[in-house]
């Protein structure tokens, strides 16, 4: 991300999406731009079709495509 | 906090008051409602005035006091 603030809205737009999946992931903002997401889903222990799709809508959000 | 939008709405006031103090925290929300916040200043590789300012506001926010 470019800084700080852009960094947070992009957070914000993480957590929208996280909030229409109703899966939620660790969010972290580091070094003020760095942001890192971990998807887990920790009732199976591992990675589920979920953690798929909730990353998929993240990873188009990143790349500043329109999320539906 | 008491769920993930909360936490989230918590994270967004934090980031105006860092924001306004021109000095920018580690954010983390882990756990869907746990959040926690790393102030460090690493030019000088310690902890200064900047960051126990911060720190006190960010407090403030979290005992649901106004910050002005």
């Amino acid at each position: 991300m470019n800084d700080f603030s852009s960094s947070m809205a992009f957070l914000q737009r993480v957590a929208e999406v996280a909030e229409q999946e109703g899966h939620h992931p660790d969010l972290h903002l580091e070094g003020y731009r760095n942001v890192w997401i971990e998807i887990f889903t920790h009732s199976t222990g591992g990675i589920t079709e979920r953690d798929l799709q909730l990353g998929a809508r993240i990873d188009a959000l990143a790349r500043g495509g329109r999320v539906v």
